[in-house]
């Protein structure tokens, strides 16, 4: 391969904040000199951009798949928490990323997940623990200490915890946060313990809290959670504190755009064309210290041309002066490989989901759309032959948590929100541990939609009595090893069923993803049990002497 | 329920070629009176409209289903022949259409199967012969003997055939024709033997000639065949030798519009309004003598009411007295219906659908979009590791035809004209014998198609390694059980699959679906092997000195 040759165009050098006109010499793959040069009518030449903070997990793709797709928009780098197939294959499921994102010119910088499992009220199918964790900093392939959820853990000096961010620290590796709505005093030992970005600001106010602390922060806008429009402000007052992620970004969204959309919208908005591309390249690059280029002699040659700089969209996509991508087409060949899993699950049976009634009323949870906080209530259950099943009348629907590691008795609770009038979703990607999760109309269409996913080791099914559909994932019962464009096509066609099933939700899998997320309010499911967020501790499926919620 | 009332408007009697103001008295489901009378401004009230020649099960629907749908349409009625069913089921099937059929107030008038297998080089689940037939035809739940396919039978006097024609005429009930392109003295000897219509005519000639020997023409317009275009003239000239039908109608062309979809056609075309609507119902009304009112007093309160005479689209829909339909909604509620079927296969492996290479050429079978007919040609086989497989390059892909009723070694032979680019179709309706068909890019991806098939013991179904779909068909393998605008949006759905996997025909699973119907030239594939239609015989796949194809 032949990566030296010359391209000339208005330069836009993010760390001088300038643009000239000139000539830039490529020689095997790095900038080897640039020329300042008239050059009329030229294309712009920009760094790359970074997403700073995306789960490659959430696109349903493989990371050789991931970057097929994203170099069509630009993007050269991500920073990436294999936090998901940690949670199914431990160590092993990160050195698998690692390893597959090596396959193709695309730069992966991957972090050691530090919570897994994220709590002690659900089954994982691997565990890092701080020697783990500790291991794997110390090679060259882990960038960072990714996302530390447990911020009590941190707030409080838990020692696991604090050996975590120790050894980052030791090997002098960034420590990325997750604080949602953490502010004062417990903001300040959580930043003063070294943690220095966050990703999980959805107001202003919080944001300046961090910022004001030293954190930058990263303003993300992915499939699950939306929070750009709130924060964008903060790129007149705050630029240089900014960067840009995806976090979660399902595959037929990834398809249509990426931070390239952001960086377009922010421009669209009136902020100024410089600070925005720091935010979506320099800045991720200097904090995390990625070996990306910057257009500067002697760095890589990771660049995109675009034709309109207040629309950069890329045209053509260069990764160590390899053409990765023009004109939406990806140069990078798809490749196969092999597809770890852990998977141990016998199919399911009516009585694993049955519910005795019990005379008492249930507490049901109450998902709201596009949100994965949860509210809850309690009601009277709809009772058949002795066992509470589903009421599609009043949208209180059976769900069922099980865990895939072990064979043991499925959690089953009833949900509102979900608005099926017949027929079943499931899901193996279901946060954090990636259990099974579904929802269904009636028991049947429950146990139909999950065996559905437990005959192809993973994946998304929709089931009813008309047709029944299922996307596999079989790689650790997340990503899919198959074309990244036919996934997203595949995922959409789901989704669709999902709808035609009568759910009203935006996205009725990734809601679904979420109800088994222990960490965020209020009323939850894992696999374990019904999971009471607020006491952080199980709680009966039926209403009891300690139940506050209202009743309806 | 009661079925007594009077309603007013312009009534379009048929029977006397006129249309007058009045007043139409119901007493329990009859019409006791009708009384001229001016009424300002009313609706038009008209006979309901008849499909002269269905096959229910094409539908995809059971009887119930399918009047739910078609009452929308303003049909109050069909000639219907359970072939399908018949072939899979025997008598049996014949008996679940009319006991199906009898649940929603519909007026089905089911024939006599009359050609059980349809050849001797196929494999059904039932037989009826001239014993059974004659039996059925005694029944005054069969009203005909529907659709004499074995033309050459009739002609040379087969004492088999001659038999079932002869019941027919021993307990007075019509004879329906199908003898596409036949003419001459054969026609004449057809026509003789007591056959009084035909649905087969895609040319005018043809159907003039029919017409000189006396024979009616039903006008097809239907999901397979379309020969509304070229036959529609004779209205201006036969206009009392015409009916309508769709011969076969898919569940989402059947939510779309049925009969009345053609009356608007032929009035839009500018013949005359009476001759367009007595095609659609008094000329099949009064040839099998259907027990179907036409607005005179003793008759059953069958009829329509439309807004605008020239644009007749049923607003209401009155069987026997009873407003079975009104504004494109059903008042046929869904009723509950047991599963037959005759499904003994076992899941298929790799070895049986392997196709040693023998260092010849094969024959392909070409398929032609929108047709049943097929051409063929010979061609290099694709050969790995010894085995011919599909060659997606040059559309040249392996089919399969498995045998449901027994566990035999499937038929295997190469078709172009799929474009598939991956994955695999497959289907148990399969014109006329509904073994199992299948094409596909690959050979695991034809066993999977198959095998999900299997699994669900009927339907359709498509595969790919990113998504797969499959429309359970649980009734004979031939129809749903449940809803059927939910079966009708399955079935779309399952289409779209077929054309995202590649296949540029207009409706991939009818085409597959025709080619196992070994009736029609030139090559065809039964579950016992490859045919050659003009020899009337099987063939080799492979080229041999009898080829006569032309090589490409």
């Amino acid at each position: 391969m032949n990566n030296s040759f010359t391209i000339g165009g208005q330069i836009v050098d993010l760390v001088h904040s300038r643009i000239f006109s000139g000539v830039i010499v490529v020689e095997d793959g790095k900038i080897s000199k640039i020329k300042e040069k008239a050059i009329g009518n030229a294309p712009y030449i920009l760094p790359g951009f970074v997403d700073a903070h995306v789960h490659i997990e959430s696109s349903m793709l493989v990371p050789s798949e991931f970057a097929r797709l994203a170099t069509c928009h630009g993007t050269v780098a991500t920073v990436s928490d294999p936090h998901e197939i940690a949670n199914v294959l431990g160590v092993k499921g990160v050195n698998y990323m690692i390893s597959n994102g090596k396959k193709v010119p695309f730069k992966f910088f991957f972090g050691a997940p530090s919570c897994v499992p994220a709590t002690a009220f659900e089954t994982t199918g691997g565990t890092l623990d701080a020697k783990l964790v500790e291991k794997m900093l110390a090679s060259p392939d882990i960038h960072y200490l990714s996302e530390m959820m447990n911020y009590p853990g941190v707030i409080n000096g838990d020692p696991e915890i604090m050996a975590k961010i120790a050894a980052a620290k030791k090997y002098g590796k960034p420590i990325d946060g997750h604080a949602p709505m953490v502010t004062g005093e417990a903001l300040q030992k959580y930043v003063g313990a070294g943690i220095s970005t966050d990703h999980e600001c959805f107001r202003q106010e919080g944001a300046l809290e961090k910022i004001s602390l030293g954190m930058k922060i990263l303003i993300r806008e992915g499939s699950a959670a939306r929070n750009f429009e709130a924060l964008i402000p903060l790129m007149a007052s705050h630029p240089d504190k900014l960067m840009f992620c995806s976090d979660d970004k399902h595959p037929n969204e990834l398809v249509k755009g990426h931070i390239d959309e952001l960086v377009c919208r922010a421009i669209d908005l009136g902020y100024n064309v410089l600070d925005v591309l720091k935010a979506a390249s320099l800045n991720a690059i200097q904090h995390y210290k990625l070996n990306v280029g910057l257009l500067q002699p002697g760095d890589d040659a990771d660049f995109i041309v675009v034709d309109d700089l207040r629309h950069p969209i890329a045209r053509q996509t260069y990764i160590k002066g390899e053409k990765v991508a023009e004109n939406g087409v990806s140069n990078i060949k798809y490749e196969e490989t092999d597809t770890p899993n852990y998977f141990e699950r016998p199919y399911l049976y009516a009585q694993d989901i049955f519910v005795p009634d019990e005379g008492k009323k249930i507490k049901v949870i109450d998902c709201l759309d596009g949100q994965v906080i949860t509210k809850c209530f309690t009601a009277e259950p709809k009772v058949v032959n002795g066992g509470i099943v589903s009421d599609v009348e009043r949208d209180i629907l059976k769900i069922v948590v099980v865990n895939r590691y072990q064979p043991y008795t499925p959690a089953v609770a009833f949900i509102k929100g979900f608005g099926l009038k017949r027929g079943a979703l499931a899901s193996s990607v279901a946060h954090d541990s990636h259990n099974l999760v579904a929802v269904g109309a009636t028991d049947s269409d429950i146990l139909h939609a999950i065996n559905l996913l437990i005959e192809h080791t993973g994946g998304v099914t929709a089931y009813c009595s008309t047709e029944m559909m299922a996307v596999p994932l079989p790689v650790a019962g997340l990503m899919s090893n198959e074309d990244g464009y036919q996934v997203a096509a595949a995922y959409e066609n789901v989704n669709a069923l999902a709808k035609r099933l009568g759910s009203t939700l935006y996205a009725p899998f990734m809601t679904l993803a979420f109800m088994s997320l222990l960490v965020i309010p209020e009323l939850k499911l894992s696999d374990q049990g019904l999971f009471d967020v607020k006491k952080f501790g199980f709680t009966s499926i039926y209403e009891d002497e300690n139940t506050e919620m209202p009743a309806v």
